[in-house]
């Protein structure tokens, strides 16, 4: 086939390797890598193979509605897209692009504290938004409290606190491309790091000093803005029902895309765990390993609120810029809609754990 | 080895390799692709796969009679053909190939709406039959009626209500491939359409109007034709007991070898959820993923009444037309001889779940 | 390494490979083939790879005794030689190179009734044995009788019945190299036939009449020699309590390896049920899948009396004739002699269960 | 990228490769090798990859302390260098390299009876160690008495006595690559000797003398010695039961990295039953697959003391000498610090159990 697609492929199959084509060698690893030896980063495809759906037929599926409320904001498709750092890497537009394609199709789009372009740049790309901001604690705390404010103003409409991510993931990959993160440019300001590497001073090992952070942060952080606040990276009931305890508005399950610990578990396979402590008392959504509309409908079915989208989003990026971000929610919408006709849910609101039969291994 | 074979094949093992040499991209990526992932297809094949028969000997098994009966028609097999759509892409005989290597063979074959060639023009190739007609709903219901019409009028002897394509999956390869439905000519009429996808019209999307049908057009066909009543593409007990309850004859346990959902359950795997349902009210059919005499033996000891075949199909006919087909139904009726004789049973009848042991996996 | 070494390879692991360079098309086809989609052939090597030994330290493994007892004759080794037929096809000497070796290491030889040379050529190429006949059933019941008796006069002291061939298994590979069993002369002359395949007459699959043989052909064959006598292809229970009540002495678990029907469970799989049923009546062997000193043991410590040795055998003989299936018989020794050594059993009579861990899958 | 990293490679996940470039035939042969099939090498892989980690998220991790105490002496990491043999065939410098890179990093470091140096050598290199002794009992006992004796007055602080070596595995990768270890010069003089295979004698299999130890020699050793002794190679709870009743101070569960008895247990995969026996008395440690931080956690997490590293240090070795060491250990302990980091543990006292999720396979 010759014919050059819009947005730089043809379907959810070959964006990557459309992707693959765009982009250099130490982006490219940073975009690919897993932590370790990647077992977590394959476990979460396989935790969404694994899954079977049960079809439904002779139900009237003429009309399909793919929308949903996502902490009282109504948006067209119950995914969003998880907050990726330095997009400046993947294509000139960075962000912007995002912003543009994420806003246009009315789909929830997360930021990165260290994105390539402010957070005030993007908040201008797609005024309408909606948007939401992700937070990485900052050696200075009035670093912190400074992107708060900022977010507050530029009209984010929530705060997202990553917390799996006090010192960064080994991935192996990255330092062997060459990958230097401190040599790239971040776009909310100077004062602003992203996490680091555990150095050893004497007979100890040192991370950077917000990783003394506890529970206690979130209190603190509650007291600093009206925003609702979210924690992303839970895995464990146990620390989901902490979260919930100091006051968080909703939980994302995460493994970071099997790039920060690696033999965590799927983030599929732990969100019956954390649904199971919380779930009655706070959203809890879910990203890592989203690919198709039949995960999106999976992690539904299970539990989940929305799930988020990470490498869809960079590979989309990197294939076609804002067209290339576009045609991929437009596919996944497509994709979304194709598996609720075919398994007889004509809302989101209709989709629940009766469509999930017995895994295959 | 050098000599031509017979239908351009050896064995049931080199058929895919001998029919791909002979058919072009888009078409090639039509026949062997399926929704998505691609994991309801190769769970088709790891469901039989995993299977184990158990051989019983000093049997008499010097005569060996596979024929029996479906819907009170004497066949030679318990096998045939699915309806499979647009043969007419894969030899310039299309379904006339097919129908006339069955009929000879008297193997039941089932023909698609969506044939390449009218279904009088099949009928009058093969007048002898067996032969049964596919039904997908129109967008206009005289359509439909008319199909029904024509069926009858020219000897099938069944319908089949294909239940599993409300939408048409989403096929990747497919797309990728180039290939285009709508410029595929018909050979039922210019008013008979295949399923489409789902679009999108404002903020919903939009199928094509018959995808509204519910149970009650089982009742409404029921009314309209003298024939027996079969549907296509039920996969859990809970449809199968409506379909049923609806008053069909007889039901197909079918994922449409793994081309509509993807990440729905094997067939064989849920032919005992169908089969605890409604196997002691109606016959209970199963196709997808079926390949060699093994397969049929299989299925058959869970409980199916026979099986259908897709891709053999297919690949027999675009290997060598009607000799490719008769060759490919030669080879799997030896090759289920074989296996009856090797496990000890010399009819059909004598088939039960006694065949099987434990699973492997 | 450039060192040619004795017998053509320089152990197990390169053994298949020697042998793949000595062999043509379809010689090579017939020795690796097995029946279908060679499911059963490779569940044989899974059955043995996930089973686990116990290793056991501090044991006086000074001194390792590997002789048994099979049938009231002493044997160096728990392991045998399997009748494969053909052996012509892999090496001129065929038959006499394969019984000189075994009976140079007092190894027991079982030789297949479609042999290429004669069986009594073979007890003159090795006379001391000790060695079985293995027999087929043939379609002149005299041309049977005249086997046993021929196979008694030339010293061989049991009868391997071999009961999982009534028809040929379907090996797609063999027919693709163009393999002609038809056309290969066979040592024990004019009137004796290998099984075939079912053949269409009417509206039924034929055999040949011997197919017809049930139980009763125990009893039979029982009257007709002094020799002992053994089923060999057994894999049910319910078939084991047949034969030990129609008075055979042995029964040997087999799925040919892997060449009659494709999908039977593996042999070492199918043991435990057979051994359950007959295992204190009557010894029980085991064949199919053999390849190291660790499969040896993990057989015998389920309970099998001794394992025979199939395609070991016609990849040595390809690879170097007499000193060929010399060499691997001694490689294979050492091999179980070191097993036995660090599990710490000295002999073969303390090999039991206790040697067996949780399976590793 | 094309800067020469310090000792030769990046990371942990290059090093292999690295190796692979700079070690000939026969001794790269020797490293990579395992027994059998080498199903034990790959097992002790799996068993750690299937493993899960559970992160948690809020704990102060600021300073991560990996020190641990082994046998009385302070380390700085829970893991060691396993001994082994003949490392200069790897590097000019051998044993000598890898004792100055663990002295340096105060990693404790076990030497091998059939080191390419000699056991005061490996001393001088690295005075203050701390370094262990591993003894192969030897065909003499006057040269077990006597290497003894040197480990003491060389300031060795422990011994550890190999028990699952009575004789040499079968390695069929080292025989074909012409591997032959009676050719390789050893440091502590021409008594000492490696393990061997057994030989036939008769009709019996023989080898070396000392397989004819049995757990008395325990008690013999005990008094010989004044410093604690281990056994290494322990895969059952009844021999770690033995060993214990014999008076060791420590069990070491090992398969010999899948060089002895291929089939054996993963290492991982026998710990809880090494544990359950003699856990609560004396350490256990394991070694085995270990290849990064993750599975040092694992390990620990299921109740090892410490775990050993094998080809780790061989690749390191032979990747850069004493850099290449050095360099390895400094990579092990930034991942194990970022695992730690990662699951909230900041000592290794407070690495539990609860660490560990449900298996992914």
């Amino acid at each position: 086939m010759t014919d050059k697609p819009l947005g730089g492929f043809f379907t959810l199959s070959d964006l990557e390797a459309a992707a693959s084509k765009k982009v250099a060698g130490p982006a490219w690893a940073y975009v690919q890598g897993g932590a370790g030896e990647e077992q977590t980063m394959k476990a979460n495809r396989e935790a969404f193979n694994r899954r079977t759906l049960r079809p439904r037929v002779l139900v009237d599926v003429e009309t399909l509605d793919l929308s949903t409320t996502i902490l009282h904001e109504k948006v067209s498709a119950p995914f969003y897209i998880s907050p990726k750092a330095y997009q400046g890497l993947l294509h000139p537009d960075g962000e912007l692009a995002t912003a543009r394609a994420a806003s246009a199709a009315n789909v929830l789009a997360v930021f990165s504290t260290i994105s390539s372009r402010s957070l005030e740049e993007i908040a201008q790309a797609a005024p309408a938004g909606p948007r939401w901001f992700q937070l990485y604690l900052q050696p200075e705390f009035s670093t912190t409290q400074s992107l708060i404010d900022r977010a507050e103003n530029a009209g984010y409409t929530a705060l997202v606190l990553t917390v799996d991510a006090p010192v960064f993931g080994n991935r192996d990959g990255t330092v062997q491309a060459g990958f230097n993160a401190s040599s790239i440019p971040l776009g909310n300001g100077t004062q602003v790091f992203p996490p680091t590497h555990p150095t050893l001073q004497g007979q100890h090992y040192h991370t950077r000093g917000e990783a003394s952070s506890t529970w206690g942060i979130l209190d603190r952080l509650r007291k600093m803005t009206r925003l609702p606040l979210l924690v992303k990276g839970i895995l464990t009931g146990e620390d989901a029902r902490k979260a919930v305890d100091h006051g968080v508005d909703g939980v994302i399950v995460s493994n970071h895309g099997g790039r920060q610990l690696d033999q965590a578990q799927a983030s599929l396979d732990a969100l019956p765990e954390v649904l199971g402590e919380v779930g009655s008392e706070v959203d809890v959504y879910l990203d890592s390993g989203v690919r198709r509309g039949s995960d999106v409908l999976i992690a539904l079915a299970l539990g989940a609120k929305a799930v988020g989208l990470g490498r869809l989003v960079l590979w989309s990026l990197a294939a076609g810029g804002v067209e290339g971000v576009a045609r991929m929610l437009t596919l996944l919408k497509e994709d979304l809609a194709t598996i609720m006709a075919l398994t007889g849910r004509r809302t989101i609101t209709e989709v629940d754990s009766t469509l999930l039969g017995k895994p295959n291994r």
